[in-house]
């Protein structure tokens, strides 16, 4: 891979303007464009703006100036894909429209380059289906603004060949994301099914009169959010519970399973689901570690806490 | 109020010993016992090391003797609830053996003292129901450990007293705590049906081989945690979406309701639900502050990027 050759934006609302700055703050040249010119005319302010910002939490290696002028504004996509290695699509969620720029974005691009679309909604296999080129597409779902949050989604379809993916995940990789490999298309991904699941429980609880939408907020918020900051949902059961996530699963499984019921799911917990959860997470982390896990995860909430102590006006 | 009257602790297990740090902390002095001589040994060494790192982190406004210095170890019930303003159990999860112990509690305190107890999984209604005092009992069920995670659960039972859930809700403020109100007895309260929803959501994700173990996690810690860590679910959407929640439920609530569907799920977010989360949401944070808050969000999530930077190898 060569940190030389252009990364392609297309479109320039917040999501590839966001784009834009993870791969010029990772040296790479950005080829941005957008069917609009009140876009591309506001495209360099605003990511000026953002730079601006990141220089002021200490979060460039360079000045701002340095990030900007890696960045060309295109006024066709033929120009923003011009030798481009990676194409990233950040248009309106809208199957037709994308079907359409999709086929002009494959017949434009080096051969080599693989097609991303940054979409939460459209899986790869109903916009690429029918390009000469979805073996080289797949979706790659940023948080948002992927500058500030790390994890990408990348969620090939049944035709993305394999080294498409591995180019795309090494690619994250190299620009400071934490790619993830969702294997298959499911509606919502990994974080928005996280994410689903957390509102409607939310929901639910105010519907039934159980709590505020605040008191639930702040629950998060001064709770379950500070863990979730530094560690996964599997990894702080694995450290809370004396023994590991089997004890944890043995022992809570079944207050979970009814509270699911209670929601009309019932998706209990398996021997054999257990057990292969339990082997990913020893081989993340061995049960002797488990102590010094605990310490960590006590420090980095003392940091945290001690963060909080600093900014808040108390 | 007086700072000069004593909060007893019930058990010094590492729930007992967190709680005794936290109302030291605020200058309260703790009366602890625990039926075990060997816990009561223990104790004071164990909050000594809790209090060292807390200094380290400079998380304390005194040294931590004189913390120490407000934890008195007794070796019976009868002296830790003496002249006690309130009352912390924190024995095993076990209904007959709370029941006794309640009973006891009961029998010695000060009449106006509240009696609270950390439990996870059993209602007051439940360990409460027989006891002359009900009407002064209740759960309240701390993060863990209280003194880092400041959310703390009060779930009266239906016979608990509102005065005395008001002033253990004071009194929970005044010591640094987050309180928030459970209104009714549901299993897992509020903290624990969230992170079931997720636990529940990750492990089908799993057993279906849509992600592993530590993709799930990576959603969470470098995502939807971050976020998480200083909003809440429903302040996080509202905050995401141009127009608020009540267009986010409009856009995304199908798409929920879908994934819920493939749970087993079905809570559709009604109009008359939806009308009572933005009432709420609207009393908290004027539409017209949106775009402000937009940056004070991004604010944040640039402080806990520039901490991970300072903090991280790398």
């Amino acid at each position: 891979m060569s940190a030389n050759q252009p990364i392609a934006i297309i479109g320039a609302g917040s999501i590839g303007l966001a784009w834009s700055i993870v791969f010029a703050r990772a040296k790479f040249p950005v080829q941005l464009c957008d069917p609009s010119a009140e876009q591309r005319d506001h495209a360099k302010a605003a990511i000026n703006e953002r730079l601006q910002r990141l220089s002021h939490y200490g979060l460039l290696d360079e000045a701002p100036d340095a990030l900007l002028a890696r960045v060309t504004l295109c006024d066709s996509e033929e120009k923003a894909v011009a030798n481009a290695r990676h194409v990233q699509e950040n248009a309106p969620e809208d199957l037709a429209l994308k079907k359409d720029l999709m086929a002009r974005l494959d017949a434009l691009a080096d051969p080599q380059a693989a097609i991303a679309s940054s979409t939460s909604t459209i899986p790869a296999s109903q916009w690429a289906v029918n390009l000469p080129g979805k073996h080289r597409c797949l979706n790659v779902h940023p948080g948002n603004p992927p500058y500030l949050l790390p994890v990408v989604e990348l969620i090939p379809a049944p035709f993305t060949e394999h080294h498409i993916t591995d180019a795309v995940r090494d690619l994250m990789i190299a620009v400071g994301q934490k790619p993830v490999l969702v294997a298959k298309e499911v509606e919502g991904f990994v974080f928005n099914r996280l994410q689903g699941a957390v509102l409607r429980e939310a929901y639910c609880l105010v519907r039934d009169g159980v709590a505020t939408v605040e008191d639930i907020d702040t629950v998060m918020r001064e709770g379950l959010g500070l863990r979730w900051s530094f560690m996964g949902p599997f990894e702080t059961v694995d450290l809370n519970t004396n023994g590991g996530i089997e004890r944890h699963a043995a022992r809570l499984g079944p207050a979970y399973r009814r509270m699911g019921n209670e929601r009309g799911q019932d998706d209990p917990w398996t021997p054999d689901l257990v057990a292969k959860v339990v082997a990913q997470r020893r081989a993340r982390m061995p049960l002797e570690k488990w102590a010094e896990c605990g310490l960590w995860r006590d420090e980095m909430l003392m940091k945290l806490k001690a963060m909080r102590a600093r900014d808040s006006p108390v």
